[in-house]
């Protein structure tokens, strides 16, 4: 049980990231920020960083890992909307 | 720490959840899902699957009950597509 235990975990991440990353990269590339809400990425950075110290409690790397990416795109995009404010 | 660690894991739910329900609870409103990928939400969906059964294998209350929420929210959604197609 132990390898596919934690096979899921790299599974479900590889998942969420392809749903999520395609999004960010390209708000990213075309800087079109308009229609982001500076309180919801806020409050979304905040939740990665709760996931991240929740996944060091629980020694899941597969959850520290995936979302220190959500949350570097997320850093990324928020950074943008304060720019463009 | 085992109650702070638990508790880290409901805030973590938390802020993920007011960052995505409420687009969720628009798109299921308004019905408009035109501009939503049929093949990224079942990713989706397979990854909220995923992530629930790796919660499982870590025993964590948290993972299964946040997931379980974005998974019903995600479904509907994923219906409503394949309604519209």
């Amino acid at each position: 049980m132990d390898f596919w235990g934690e096979f899921l975990g790299y599974l479900a991440g590889i998942c969420t990231a392809v749903f999520f990353l395609p999004q960010s990269v390209q708000t990213i590339k075309t800087k079109d920020v308009s229609g982001l809400s500076f309180g919801s990425y806020v409050i979304y950075c905040i939740g990665m960083i709760l996931w991240i110290a929740y996944g060091a409690y629980l020694h899941s790397i597969q959850m520290i890992f995936f979302n220190a990416v959500s949350l570097i795109f997320a850093a990324i995009i928020l950074f943008m909307i304060v720019r463009q404010r």
